[in-house]
């Protein structure tokens, strides 16, 4: 936690805040604070500042914010993303909002087991204190949009040209197409989409209509990943890409 | 699994071998193989080939491997990880073979906690099988090397050498240095020792004797990432930098 995250309603007008919760247990047993200490801070969707503590009464930290610092930017980056199992599913929501995306749409493939759609894992109640943890460790603010598609044909040829509209398109292919890298560096300024298949890939009918629909195939080399290595490692490269170019 | 890898013994010496572990279960149940299917086989720490279903008698599936690939060039990319706790490390095992390393080496640190040390997770019969997992997906067949080093400073001043000779190290080292692509790039050619730190960091003593030992400091922007998240992130970065340059 490099960053203690509040909800806007959790300050009161002088931007003070009581804390009782695993914030406080962070803030007392990881920085062990004592009054005077000072610590980064961050509303959701907000900018970030400084706090405070003002006091320690047993489990319950005090804190006064001073929300001096920018709103950080939204990610350049959104994911496409074939939903994985949910075991995978909730070991990423906190990884993919540490590496930052703007948004992450996931949906439906041939390849994606019907069930894994019915899994508590896709309730905003399990993944918006996993995006925030996630936010927390990277030292942002901007929690990404999740959506939620179970027909994809729909999804790609109705729905998406409004959840992203300009900008690169990418649908990563094991050893297929250009460098991903390279791609992104030749688009320098474009927001990207990253789409990433099941285990097993997308099939024909899929690639083709995701190419059909701007997508840009990528490669990122000889070897096969499993579908959450692959989601940190293609945003991280796309990141990257963007830093150098 | 999209390699099946056998143990050179497993095979008589016209190739062919029985299954009936968690390959066999694999070729049955996922790839759904009769007499006469085709897949992909490897030797481990050897080439890589095809084999033909020749039986298949309840859970047991017969094999006859023809070898006729080359042993797959051992990654270009040596990890030098300060070892996380064990349930993280237990995760990452499979992923870094996937992902392609020569070897891991683990070192204690700082704000490494002792007890890391004697988890079952660092015994090569936990970690055997979760490397070979990764090779299977990532369709390689070379074991990463793994060694356990409990004295940061002797590994750094004493054993180092003679386990990564000459080619470029690189220290991460969140928001500062060069741009880690770009610094892989400039060595082209040569191999690439990547030094990741614990969750919370190298401490100044340990990042200065790497540095006094030949380690560059990359960054990878300004976002601080969990410790297994950055070494998925960091290793695909030099993989793909090492393809690009």
């Amino acid at each position: 936690m490099n960053l203690i995250l509040f909800q806007s309603h959790e300050l009161n007008v002088n931007g003070e805040a009581s804390l009782a919760d695993a914030r406080a247990t962070h803030l007392l047993d990881v920085l062990k604070v004592t009054p005077g200490h000072q610590v980064r801070v961050g509303v959701v969707n907000g900018g970030v500042g400084t706090a405070t503590v003002t006091a320690v009464d047993g489990r319950t930290v005090g804190l006064r914010c001073e929300m001096d610092g920018d709103v950080p930017r939204r990610p350049p980056v959104d994911l496409l993303l074939a939903l994985p199992r949910p075991k995978v599913m909730r070991r990423l929501w906190a990884q993919l909002a540490a590496l930052g995306v703007g948004q992450i749409i996931l949906t439906n493939a041939s390849r994606v087991e019907r069930p894994y759609f019915d899994t508590h894992v896709l309730s905003s109640a399990c993944y918006e204190p996993l995006l925030i943890e996630g936010l927390q460790q990277a030292r942002d603010t901007r929690v990404p949009e999740v959506s939620i598609h179970r027909q994809f044909r729909i999804l790609v040829e109705d729905t998406l040209d409004t959840l992203f509209g300009s900008g690169l398109r990418v649908v990563a292919h094991p050893a297929e197409g250009g460098l991903l890298s390279t791609l992104v560096q030749e688009h320098r300024g474009e927001r990207v989409l990253l789409a990433i298949g099941p285990e097993g890939g997308w099939n024909s009918f899929e690639l083709e209509l995701l190419q059909a629909h701007g997508f840009r195939a990528a490669g990122m080399g000889p070897r096969t990943l499993r579908s959450d290595t692959a989601c940190i490692a293609l945003l991280a490269l796309v990141h990257e890409a963007m830093r150098a170019g």
